[in-house]
C-alpha cells in the first residue's frame, strides 16, 4: 500500500466518525519537551475525552512528562495503534497538537472531572486521590487524521470536543 | 496497579532481553519538532533495528516528520503498544532519545541497508526505490525501559545496537 500522496483534505463525516472512535481510546502516546533540556521526549499516557469538557490525561508528578508539560505546555498526542496484522502505517491514527493546562487539586471542576475519569478508567481508583497525581487538560490546537486509506484529513479542533 | 515509584534502576539481563524484544517491533511512535515552528509533534513511523548497524526508519519526503528531522535532528521513539487487555500503563514500553541522521540516496551503505530493511519489512518493496523516500538513522542518546512491572530501567544505548 502506498503512503498518502494526496494533499491533506478537509474532514468529511466518515473522517470525523473515525476520529471520534480513536478519541475513545484510554491511552495515547505523548510528544513533549524535556523540562530541563527542551529536547523532544515521548511517553505513554492515560487519555480520556470528557464529553462537553475536553481532552485530559492524569499524571504522576514523578513522571518526566509531568515536569515537561508544566515547563513547556506545547505537546502532541498520537491515538490509535496498529495491532498485529498488516502494514502498521495503513492503520488509522489521529495526531493532535495541543497545549497542556494543569488542573490544580483545589480547582472547582476537579470533583466532576474525577467522577467522569473513573467511569472511563475504573482501575485509576487505586491512585486517583494520591496527592502527587494531577489532571492535565490537553487543549487541541490542530488535528490530523490519517485514515489508513492513503488519505489524510484535517480535523477542526472543535470537532474533537463535541 | 501502581505506577512506578522506585527510582530508575540500571538494566539487568531481564530488562535488556525485554528491550531487545521491543526493538524487534516494525513500527514506533516518533516525537519530533515541527520543521517550521519547532513545536513538539508526533507520527507513527516504520522502524527497524539492523543488527551490527543501528536503528532506522524509512520516510517519505512528503511526511511532516521528514522535514522535521532534517531541520531538528533531536527526536524520541516509543516502542511497544498496550494491546486490548489490562491497564495500558502496565504494558512494557521502551523510550529512546535519539539524533536523526539522513542517509542520502547515494550513500555507500544504502544497498546493504535496503536489503536488510526489506527482509524485515517485505511490504516496503512497493515503494523502497521511490526517489522521495529516505532512510534515516536514529542514533540513540539514552533509553528508558518501563517494564510494566512497576519499575523503570536505564538502558545503555550500546545495548540497543549489539
Amino acid at each position: 500500500m502506498m503512503p498518502p500522496r494526496d494533499p491533506v483534505a478537509p474532514a468529511d463525516d466518515d473522517a470525523r466518525a473515525l476520529a471520534r472512535d480513536l478519541l475513545a481510546l484510554p491511552h495515547a502516546a505523548l510528544s513533549y519537551l524535556d523540562a530541563e533540556t527542551a529536547a523532544p521526549a515521548i511517553s505513554r499516557i492515560a487519555f480520556g475525552r470528557i464529553a462537553g469538557d475536553g481532552l485530559y490525561t492524569f499524571v504522576s508528578a514523578l513522571a518526566p512528562h509531568s515536569a515537561g508539560l508544566r515547563a513547556h505546555p506545547a505537546c502532541a498526542l498520537l491515538l490509535g495503534e496498529p495491532g498485529s496484522k498488516g502494514d502498521p502505517l495503513t492503520h488509522p491514527r489521529l495526531m493532535i497538537r495541543a497545549r497542556a493546562v494543569v488542573v490544580e487539586p483545589d480547582a472547582p471542576q476537579r470533583p466532576a472531572l474525577r467522577d467522569a475519569w473513573l467511569r472511563q478508567h475504573p482501575k485509576a481508583k487505586l491512585y486517583i486521590d494520591f496527592a502527587d497525581f494531577s489532571f492535565v487538560k490537553l487543549v487541541p490546537v490542530s488535528a490530523l487524521l490519517n485514515g489508513g486509506f492513503a488519505r489524510a484529513y484535517r480535523i477542526d479542533p472543535d470537532d474533537l470536543l463535541t
